[in-house]
């Protein structure tokens, strides 16, 4: 019997009576609108979206070297993403018991909670295998070496990249699951990562989640209806085929919690340039408080150090440049070599241009207080296409058709 | 500033206002009944509770040969557990800048999400270290060879395990986390566990979850209102200082989730014994209807086949055997080897008899259809102390202060 998420999930709800026998058929009825955000639009959903709680990243290479391979997976990935987005099962079913279901069926009953997928392309892509060469975009270029990163291959790279986030994370697996169930063929699975970020017992969309070191962070991360700053540090305008689109930067940031966590709170307030408990900047008495560089102490040294992470990070000491993160804590279990948690942050970030994150990255990764505590440890570049317009519309057409 | 959860929890609200200062004393003022477990009690919370949405659990070395070592250790540990439990830091915070803050801080302002912390002990902490020897319960054996299994030794065993609960996977970590840096000099880490079950969009307590191979789990197990068969097939009751305690068992099922997706719809309802849309046995047509073993069909084979795994693991053919599953799904990135998902259950049982685990797991490892599609690949055996009594009492003391 195969089954729709949606017709379970009403189902559900009959505690003690049997389940109604499921229909084949996906169906939008009984669609709950707070809990799914729309698929199709100029831009992919999953960049200016508001971060859901829960995040399944995985990047992919294409062992296919046929163009028609690869129009027809993003073809046929567009699909599964649009239908598991609206909560229904992965398109295909058959009544027939003699055929493998379609979908996996792990997330069958679940609601669509705020799944959102979005896709990029890597500089591997554009290599000649697909013909793309002359497509590639001029910022897709392998980062450079950056400070302060020791950078394992086995997490990093990739020719595409999937970000699946939703507020369960048995629905963002199991659309990274599917994706690569019917990829299977055309592409191999590189690498992935799970990561849970702004956690459902805050409530408050709005409020600023913690990372593993126990600091609020995304306090000054562009919002998701401040539409002047995603248009100018966000989205790409170019009338390319990438118009709309945006670069998505991928960093597994280790971080050292050990010896983090035997530093004093005067220390680690300093490290940040905020206070630990409130958020608020060394300046200031409130989280969203503007921090003052400028501000000295007593003994005349600045009040948010010199190499505090706020002061190097911020858009006033770098000409103004921003990017918008996404990033989720994740932990992956013990570090076998020495004992000690891997766990840390997995930095997202979309801008219009990589090179803002060069630019950050390497003002950080040079003189950044926290550098004794964290490491780059994996990497990844993609170009995040358009979105999807409509049923007849699939992920990279303006690249692949041109 | 040091901070306890409570009081920025109630701040969390206070949108758009700088957010109050954080008192320095724990509170249970505010405390929303609805998302505590209580801590204290005659059985340790986690066994018997509704299980939550996320699990984090870890196993421990005892690297100290001191007792007294080993009793400070579980009387700092029950008091950090308690006050995380309602919601609170560790204790010890001080409001001085120049050490270390007491709690790590990554869960200020999140709700106790109705946090439960667990203890067990191994078979190891009675080899003679700490003047236990003599204490250990007959039943309290490693696990004997079992069929199915190809254990590894990274993801086995320990002197120590914790298993933290709770719906919110930052608070589950949050406690191991804290747990095993108040360990630190006493215990090292030897494995830790991540996993995601009954998750938070199917909204019902009663809604059984669905494991990655789709399916529901669980449909039969032992109920936490079922008092008849909990201290009939859980609780020890032998008057030793195991008395109101449990064995855990806890295994690392890997699930070969690509050659299942390949199965046929027919086949993957065969392997199981029951529907998987409806969860049905296939002798029924609704989730809870009891399964019968005896019917046939026109064939004259049985319409739950002699190798479904419903069938070998009921109690009814099993001489009335029933232990208590909290298992959870686990997704641990690829596995570098094959290049498939590293996935599948964490189970973990109850029981007041490991060799009820024993007997299942030969009955099934033998002759489970599902055997095809998985592997046991870690193992722990436990023995959890009955709860502590109040704010006198620690884990274990009944063992350690005889």
């Amino acid at each position: 019997m195969p089954f729709s998420r949606r017709t379970l999930l009403g189902g559900v709800g009959l505690a003690g009576a049997g389940l109604a026998v499921a229909s084949c058929a996906p169906s939008q009825a009984g669609a709950a609108a707070s809990d799914t955000v729309p698929f199709y639009g100029a831009n992919q959903a999953g960049i200016s979206t508001d971060a859901q709680d829960r995040l399944a990243f995985a990047a992919f290479d294409v062992t296919s070297t046929q163009r028609a391979d690869l129009v027809a997976l993003l073809q046929t990935w567009t699909a599964a993403a649009e239908a598991m987005t609206r909560g229904a099962a992965v398109p295909g079913d058959s009544p027939s018991l003699e055929v493998p279901p379609a979908d996996t069926g792990e997330a069958a009953g679940l609601s669509p909670s705020n799944l959102t997928v979005t896709i990029g392309f890597g500089p591997g892509l554009f290599d000649g295998r697909f013909g793309l060469a002359s497509r590639r975009p001029a910022a897709l270029q392998p980062l450079p070496a950056l400070p302060q990163e020791i950078l394992d291959d086995a997490s990093s790279g990739g020719d595409i990249a999937i970000q699946a986030c939703a507020d369960d994370p048995l629905v963002a697996f199991h659309a990274i699951r599917n994706l690569a169930r019917l990829g299977r063929g055309t592409v191999v699975t590189r690498w992935t990562q799970l990561g849970f970020g702004r956690t459902s017992s805050t409530g408050s969309a709005q409020a600023t989640p913690r990372n593993l070191m126990g600091f609020k962070d995304g306090t000054r991360n562009i919002k998701s209806d401040d539409v002047t700053s995603l248009d100018q540090h966000v989205w790409v305008s170019d009338g390319s085929w990438m118009h709309g689109g945006s670069y998505l930067v991928a960093r597994r940031i280790r971080m050292f919690i050990e010896p983090w966590d035997r530093d004093t709170l005067g220390d680690q307030h300093n490290v940040f340039g905020r206070d630990k408990a409130t958020g608020a900047p060394l300046t200031g008495t409130a989280e969203f408080d503007t921090p003052d560089f400028t501000a000295v102490g007593a003994d005349g040294s600045p009040v948010i150090p010199a190499d505090a992470h706020i002061r190097l990070a911020a858009p006033e000491n770098n000409n103004g440049l921003r990017l918008l993160r996404r990033g989720y804590s994740f932990t992956d279990g013990i570090d076998v070599a020495t004992g000690t948690l891997d766990a840390g942050l997995f930095f997202i970030s979309y801008q219009n241009d990589p090179a803002t994150f060069v630019t950050l990255q390497r003002s950080l990764g040079t003189h950044d207080a926290l550098n004794e505590y964290i490491r780059h440890v994996g990497s990844g570049l993609f170009a995040c296409p358009p979105g999807a317009n409509g049923a007849g519309d699939y992920w990279g057409r303006a690249l692949l058709e041109a």
